[in-house]
Parts: C-alpha cells; structure tokens; sequence
C-alpha cells in the first residue's frame, strides 16, 4: 500500500520504472466507442451518432466501464497514469459517476496512478467538500467502497481558499494537484494571457503564486518536487520557458500533445535539462487509435489499435525527452 | 411548460411575483443537520460529528433528500429560487448525485427556479460534456429520466471555449449561466484583485469580458438582461459599483449575505436604481437557523425555523433594494 507516500516521489518512480513520462487521458464519448463493443452492449446509436432514448442507463454506464477497462489492460504495461475526465461521465448522473469511480479503482489494481482531471474550483466549506470527494476523507470511502484519484487537476481563480483544502488533503494522504496556468485551447490566452502592472502576463504570475504554494511547509518530497503541480499547455515558447523557470519545484501536467496540436519540439520546453519535471497527456490519439486510418490492417481489433497507438505516443515523449 | 423561455425574463418575473430578488442556497453538511432528522433517516454521527463509517450511503442519501425536500417546501412561498451546490452531494458519490438531481426536480415542482453552483470549467468537447450534463441534452434527460437546473455557476479562467457551449445551451434551451468575476471568499482578490497593465483589476477586465459574451446575439431577453449573469460578491464598494457599471445588462448572483458578512449597505450597490439586476444568496443562515439562539422557543420545530430565517432575510433584502 503506497497510500501515504508522497504524490511526486510516486510519480517519479513510476515514470522511471516505465521508462515514459506520459499519461494516457481517458475521455470517452459514446458515438467514437467501437461499434462492436456498443453492440454487446446494447446500446443503439441513431444516424446522427446520439444514443437513442429507449437506452438503458445501465447499457450505457456498461459500454462505458468495459471500454474504460480495455484501455486501462492496453496501456497499463507501458505508461505510469492514467488521466481520466470526469466530464465524459457526469452527462451519465448517477451511473456515469459510479463508473468514473470504479474505473478510478480498477486502474489503481492495474498499477496506474490515476490523475482525476475534474478541474473543480470553490471556497471554504464547499472547497473542503470536493477535497473530500475527490481526494478522499476515509469515512466516506469506507462508507461508499469507493477509491479515489492519486491526484486531481483544480481551478486557481478563486486564490489560496481555493486550494488550500486540496493541499492539505495531499500532505496528509500523499495526493497531489495540479493548478491550471496555461491552458491548450485557442483562447486560453483572451484571460491567461493578460499583461499586468508589473509587466508580466496574468498566466505568469499565476506560476509565481503556484510556486508559493507548491512550497509550503511539508508539500516537498524527497524527489524535490512538489505535491502541487501546474497544467501548462505549451502554447508559445518563450512562455513555456519562463513558466518551466517560474516554478522549478512544480510538476507540469501537458495537455495538447496530439490532437490539439502541440509539437514534441514545444512539449520539450516542459522538462527541465535532467528530463524530469513533465508527465505528457494524450488522449484521442490513443483511445481513439483504431479510428486512424494508419492502423486498418488490424481489423476490427481496436484493443490492439490502442495499444499500438499508446507505444507510439511514449517512444514519441521519449524522444522529446533526450532531444 | 416555461422550458424555452429566456432564463433571465423567467427570474426576473419570479422575482416581482414574489417581491423577493433573493434565493436560497442549500449547502447541506450531514453534521449539522437536525438530530431528529438524521436519527428517523438512521445515520449515526460520533462524537467529532463525523457520521459512523458502518451507516448505510442509502441512510445518508435519505437525509439529504428529506432535508432537501423540507427546505423546498417551507422557502417556495417566500423566495423565487433555490441554489443548491453539488459540492455537499459529491462526497456521497453516486447516491449524493441522484439526491442532488433529485432535488433539483422536487425544486422545480415546487415552483422554484433553480441555480445549480458547480462552479465548472473545462474546454472543447469537455465542456460541451459538462453543458450537455448541468443544462441538458434532451436525449439523457429522457434516458436517465432527470431534471436539470435552469441556471449553472461557471469558472470563466479558460476564456470563451469555456463558456460557449454553456451560452448556447443558454440560448437554445432557456437557461442561464452565472459567471465567476468576484468572489466572496478573504483570498479572492490574490488574484482576481491583480492590477493590469490598463489600469484595471482582473475582476473589472473579466467584468469587461463577461459583458462582451453576454450580449452577443439573442442572449438577451425582452427584460433588457442576457442569459449570461455574473456572481459578484460585494468586497470593496468602488469595484462592485464598477462592476454593476461594466455589466449593465448581466444579472449578479451575490453570495456573501449573512454568514459570509456581507452587510445590507454593500449588497445594495449590486443593484440599480430600479431595484433590478441583482439576486442575492443566503445559505447557512436559512437552511441552518433552527441553530440559531434566537429561535430557541421553536424548540425542535427546525421546520418553522427555517421558514422564520426566509422570511427575515427577505425583509431584509427588500429593505436594501428601496434603500
């Protein structure tokens, strides 16, 4: 049980026993789900890719664990993560959040650290709320039997209120969280991006308060890293290398690798000379690998598409890496 | 049916109906719920009022429901809407989800508007999850056979891919989205108070932007205000009356009266002179005034405390708005 050892120190461990600083995202939506899975299934799509209505929920949460669980049995021999975004379940209610959290649980077996990309953000007693839920207040996981994430992705806007309850669960259960500071997608910059007084963007100042509280008293482990890391999508270079500087002790999480866009070349300025400091995200480029033309000759065996796909993407980060 | 009308003419006519601009926020800890409540429900709490890990999730579940439920019936006389934050429904999971969509229902039915306070934020096809999810897509409501709000909170950090598809829900379905500019909590000016190089704070700049988004085209009802509000809570007079400035036609959701300390003085500045564009948010001093010394000759009658803390507050805030 690794339970109250530190995020990092985890984080680090597993990225040098897989040998793969990437993280595989699961975000599925029902219409890019193989038909063959939604057939055994039994869940009917409509020509316009929408579930029909007469669908039984539990069809739909079914279709979705055993896609989930195809991929986390593909990828869990090569990488050390597994991202999952809860916003693919919550249009589910009831279900799809039962199945983000078993699917949170059997990739924990598998031996994947989860990463619950639930971007959440609040206050004071609410704020404690989600820490609880998400990173776990061990009543109520007993309570529930349910597992939760190794660490969450949270929203900064609302300042230190707004992460100090995640922070603290993270000292006290060896969790982690990752501050959004730089966005991927196409106006992240319109917010992000705004130049301040003191002549630096909001993003960059962003990383300078981060970095304040990624070191706070206890929040360091022996890796050097810190319980909290940062979401930074490397939209342009001399930002990335500045915010890479701004905080030397924060672990970044790198969306936009893939389909979004991003270069390995751009996704470089995220690891520091050691090739430490990033874990890379993919996720349509690899769940969604049997539906790349490339990959034809494998037939209907989308399972062997994924992992195919996941190889790829981590010699792909490797090579980044040690350019 | 009043599904298709624009959000903001639907509040605004709730609001005269009722000659109350307020609502209730339900923000349900488990600890301070009535003794006799969680006791008929059979959840056992310890001493340190955390609730005994061998108690049944269908039990707690149960007394979220039917406190829920009592305070829908003893506010729907007296106010036009009801918020509830799904932050107190996550830490039960699965159950904790039903139980708040669950409400959201019995809201309705009741003839409350509903403010859903889930403080969302992602991008791209994430988002539009969380939109279909909060706001509806008529295909899972049919197929899970639930209600939704008529409004969301969002987080606008991410720029306008974070808000799109929530504004053409909006749009689409008759529903609001009330944006983040100014928070309630001590730390919210770390960074929403971070001064520009124009000149401006960050909130005032978001202000600005928030009122771009809410006036694009038909987002604006026959009131005269967009389907697109902001949560602005009154921490300095200069901003907010700034702020009411730079957002002419945007409704403000204002948190912060009662417990949070916001007193009557300041809360009026988030109106206008004609007594329109603001609704105001009270929580624990409602839903929790049966804890409230003054209110000891009701003895355990928590139900008419309750009712008895509506009723003051709206004559309080119908004070401030004819001040």
């Amino acid at each position: 049980v690794t339970l109250n050892i530190h995020f990092a120190d985890r984080l680090l461990s597993a990225i040098r026993r897989t040998n793969a600083p990437v993280c595989v995202g699961l975000d599925p939506v029902l219409d890019r789900l193989p038909k063959d899975l939604l057939a055994d299934c039994g869940v009917q799509l409509s020509a316009n890719g929408t579930v029909d209505p007469q669908t039984k929920p539990a069809a739909v949460a079914e279709a979705l664990l055993a896609f989930g669980n195809a991929v986390i049995e593909r990828v869990a021999d090569h990488v050390p993560a597994l991202k999952i975004n809860i916003a693919f379940f919550e249009p589910h209610y009831a279900e799809g959040i039962r199945v983000y959290f078993e699917l949170v649980r059997r990739a924990q077996r598998a031996g994947l650290l989860v990463i619950g990309d639930v971007k959440r953000s609040d206050i004071g007693h609410s704020c404690e709320q989600y820490a609880a839920a998400h990173l776990g207040q061990e009543v109520n996981l007993v309570m529930h039997d349910v597992a939760v994430p190794d660490a969450i992705t949270v929203n900064p806007l609302l300042g230190l209120d707004g992460v100090q309850p995640f922070a603290d669960v993270a000292r006290e259960k060896g969790k982690g969280v990752f501050l959004l500071v730089q966005t991927s997608n196409p106006s992240a910059s319109e917010i992000q991006g705004l130049k301040l007084a003191e002549g630096i963007t909001l993003s960059e100042r962003l990383a300078q308060i981060v970095h304040r509280w990624a070191t706070q008293d206890r929040l360091v482990g022996s890796c050097g890293y810190s319980s909290i890391g940062a979401v930074v999508a490397p939209t342009d270079p001399v930002i990335t290398a500045r915010l890479r500087t701004l905080m030397p002790q924060c672990l970044f999480l790198v969306p936009g690798f893939g389909a979004q866009g991003r270069s390995a070349e751009e996704v470089a300025l995220c690891f520091k000379p050691d090739g430490t400091g990033a874990i890379v995200n993919a996720s349509r480029n690899v769940i969604f690998a049997f539906a790349d033309p490339r990959r034809q000759r494998h037939g209907n065996d989308w399972r062997t598409c994924i992992e195919e796909g996941c190889k790829e993407f981590v010699t792909a980060i490797r090579a980044v890496r040690s350019s």
